[in-house]
């Protein structure tokens, strides 16, 4: 194991760059992984933009697989050089929010979200993880580090919203916005019973994947108002549910005027953006009275759930890696970073490859 | 079965008056009740300054009980005679929004809100009841028409707040005003296993009712911000959950500040009377990520919750008469209505006696 | 409309025949539909082989699609000569049960089952539907009789078991048995998430059906006890859940013993066969301590649950017809009714044409 | 801290004593309580009979609180001197069952009750608790020890079995025996919203604690069948739920006949004492199809839980201290052990004190 490795981190608002840092040491319950395989996430583009006070210097990224190099003293059921996926949120599993469920809040507000917030981020050559025997999860034989890297954020996000949903089959569901979260979103719909699968995008490259994953129509919000073409394509009445994968206030609106009365609000966008409050008009809200819910959340994980998440890449069920538009080597994390933040090039999803 | 009737109606936007009206007639699936006793709801006094676009000569009403006087003939189960408490929503219980479990949205949104709205209320000698099987409640012989009518509107409304809620037992939760609404949410959330009930109040008269009917803390808000009194009466965490059953914007926002991570926002609270939009400040909506969810509903209806509430009367653990600050006769109804909209001398349920 | 009709009846216990009866005629709230096509179901097997107490000359069938004939004076939204699905349950939707959610307990333990068992069935060339307004289904233009009337009773039956099984994404389940219900099982687990579906069948042509629909491994109960088998593919751990499609108790209980501790059992096998009590052996119940839970279930109607059978369809994602093995016209019931009772060639579900 | 500790232990099967033992030291994620008070469950009378496996020389017990005398070095959030309540199970919280909510099924089934099974008890002066920082919860200043000790296993067993009723406000529910859990089952279902609780018991001042608890009727099984009785009470409908509180095949039996259709069967009786399975007669079953549901879990532990139980003691809803029928100095605690297994002098549960 080397003394320092690379690590690409924030160096101060607005600034990047590949840096030298010592390797972690684990304590009795952390683990540390040598990372092979990262994507890079918009939310560290808004991080680097200065949504999220950070220290100069953070290490970021959210989103990697690898490895065992390390592991702490208390760590029990895993062994050096097996190959591991890490959540990008990694919760203690055992404060009271965690033992009520809420293992996303761990120890108060989004606190189980760690990486880059309250320590070093994962897009480096190792890194650590709190709470190993929970966030350590095998990666089985059969599925790549291409696969994989997509459980620790897209795919549990995603499918979250999906879960918020509280779709019975058969169900209308209305996705808003098919970058990569809304895409997993529409494929979790799909796995999880939707009978019809309304994906709310005008980019023809997300369009295309959006149909492969499971939406039955899409509705271009450039060409008209995206609420009323949804009232259009359901006679009138509405979805049942309704999914916010964007962050903004006027497509949080628009789910909420599309649900029919009994509907979901599902949020998994990232409202960090736009400081304006969102809002609840009284006509879409029944005056507080039809029976409409609005739930939110972040990314869970666990290496319960993200065992479920690779099983059913194992059998088939699902199969995220249409989303890597562009690979990149660690030595280029820079450029692949740049890109993301312009978006350039149809880029959904760039994969970080590393030695 | 006399032919007319004496109804009190609005007669337009801002006037109300006592009419004389033919006593209904029952369809096949229908029933006529002759009133005994009823309440008068706050809202009636919303749509009598036309916050509801209703016809002119409509009836007011639907908080009533009585007894059955006539049976349509597709109507088994029920004798001529029998004391009844109705629903102020009397669903069809068939259509696809019933099936699905949201009677009160029924036929579409708050579609099963049927009386004053799209028929004659219940403030009358008479008075139809729709899908009468589902919607006539057999009055138990040792509960009085005094207690019966609470079903008809309070208590199931307040109920269903603290159903809203989704308590675990020995949760915390805060209910934000203590009219007759709140008061019932107040006794539901005590009644489904509440561990500490916040309750914010003013008034004296009010505040002691919710000691009576298991607050265990008072925060007046006139005495400071209720967010912040409530923040420090809980360490700084907030509550599990919270009941808005006040009806403005700055309460609903109060809710959603006062609530924990992972909590729960019930909304009750009638929100016609402001048309601005409700707000969801992105701190304390967590960016729209920290777990916590928002609920909305109207009234249930159905003899099967109605006959819950009413076991509930008789086996001693609710009882809540303790709100009738007055009574009136029927000829005095708009003595009544006039100081339900001014709410002088304390008022909290004026009581309306037939014959 | 004609005057008489030929209805397929159970003549006394043990035989059956074609006899003609008169066409019904609706009440306030009925239906009459003119039958267009049918499945037979092993169920009205069991009811001619004495399992049910019904009287002599009562109509068999209870899974046919057709045109409507008649409506009763209280029915609207609908008109004659609609396509339309009636499910095997029809509720009442007003009782207390239908009321809670038990639609399929209308009144009473299993009371929603009308047809055969309270009236006569719809293996009749018309048939009354009660509740018409809940229980008239449309037919999209885009879907058959011949898809549609899988609705009726597999789907929904077969569904429920998936539902019931309370599956998390990801989760790994067990059906026991892959006859039409059994099958719809599997078919329902696949599309509500399921990340590995073990079907534990001998016969190859249900084995081939059973991959076809979902399941990713099978389990010959020929070749070994299928108990081991499924530990020995769950590395000893078992499942989370097991559907019992098959209706005996050594089945029932090979359903508990597979499932890990927090497992279901979802039980839609039909157990009128055998007299003896179901087993809860000790070591798998844990002692009644290791949080398994056991449910069960009759098909549920109701034209919106029926409505969303029918999306599922409309948008390919289900398509149950190739277990549609044989095709007779009405004239040749009791040919496809005998194949039923011995399940020769093959035989799945037969299909039922009428004129 | 002193090196060596008296505890209670079974010497060997039928054979118990207090002998003495160093005093555990703790690992990097455990503690060390010095005990204050403990009760004795009457599932030790069970493991000393030889219900459970068990090597010669374990420490029994698993109802204790005390004082923190030690903490292992990665525990924080707590300080020595701190009162503490451990529940019976003591869950590591971070195994796929924890994940998953089954946290008494921690690492297999029954595996979060660890105490005797899987190491020392805690009838002892002091005792280990493991994952301690979920697992310690602090004691409010307003509750004493003879309260607290209520909530490490008979509060969270019968709240439990409350909670499995998944009731309804206003539901009918049956509480199969009032021993200490049965007890606190009623309790719990008061508390939750039942409206009409039945206790089935004989013992006269177990049915007198029952009705403080919040029974409203007792059925004395031994005046006649408990199943007649309570099928007379209802109308010949049946209660919403049964709670088994026995733990005997007859009375779980029992429970199934009692409960209408659509109910709920929750287990909370151990069932180790007789070997036969339990039995579902099939038309109590409904055949399998009257959707009835049967539930099953051991005490749940976690200091989150047991902040909800001290909170509801707080507060003033719920006192279990009247089941402390007796109580006794540690150096006695044999003699109430022998009490437990006789049942003398309606000893309902001892209160052994140290110190």
């Amino acid at each position: 194991m080397a003394d320092s490795m690379r690590a690409f981190v924030i160096k101060k608002v607005g600034e990047t760059g590949l840096v030298e840092k010592p390797v972690p040491d684990p304590g009795p319950e952390e683990a540390v992984v040598r990372t092979t395989a990262a994507l890079i996430c918009t939310s560290d583009v808004h991080t680097v933009k200065g949504a999220l006070p950070v220290p100069d210097g953070r290490t970021l990224g959210h989103e990697s697989v690898g490895v065992i190099e390390k592991l702490g003293s208390a760590v029990t059921g895993f062994e050096v050089g097996q190959r591991v996926a890490v959540n990008a949120v990694t919760p203690c599993y055992r404060c009271h929010y965690c033992q009520r469920g809420y293992t996303s809040q761990c120890g108060g507000p989004l606190g189980g979200y760690k990486y880059t917030v309250q320590m070093d981020g994962n897009m480096a050559e190792y890194f650590l993880v709190p709470a190993a025997f929970a966030n350590l999860t095998p990666i089985p034989d059969d599925i790549t580090d291409a696969q994989a890297v997509y459980t620790c954020d897209m795919l549990s996000t995603g499918f979250m919203g999906a879960e918020h949903a509280y779709l019975k089959f058969g169900d209308t569901v209305a996705v808003f916005a098919q970058g990569p979260v809304g895409l997993c979103a529409t494929m979790g719909a799909n796995l999880m019973g939707a009978g019809r699968i309304i994906a709310v995008e005008s980019r023809p490259e997300r369009q295309a994947l959006a149909k492969r994953f499971g939406a039955d129509e899409i509705v271009d919000f450039s060409m008209g108002d995206p609420v009323e073409q949804i009232m259009d394509l359901t006679g009138g009445e509405g979805v049942d549910a309704a999914i916010e994968a964007f962050g903004f206030p006027q497509t949080f609106e628009a789910c909420l005027r599309v649900t029919k009365a009994g509907g979901r609000v599902s949020n998994i966008g990232y409202h960090g953006e736009n400081p304006a409050p969102l809002q609840l008009p009284l006509d879409a809200f029944g005056l507080g009275m039809n029976d409409k819910s609005i739930h939110t959340g972040l990314c869970p994980g666990g290496n319960e759930r993200m065992t479920r998440l690779l099983r059913l890449m194992q059998t088939g069920r699902i199969d995220p890696t249409p989303m890597t538009t562009h690979t990149f080597a660690f030595d280029d994390v820079a450029t692949a970073f740049a890109m993301m933040t312009t978006k350039d090039d149809g880029i959904i999803k760039p994969l970080i490859t590393f030695g």
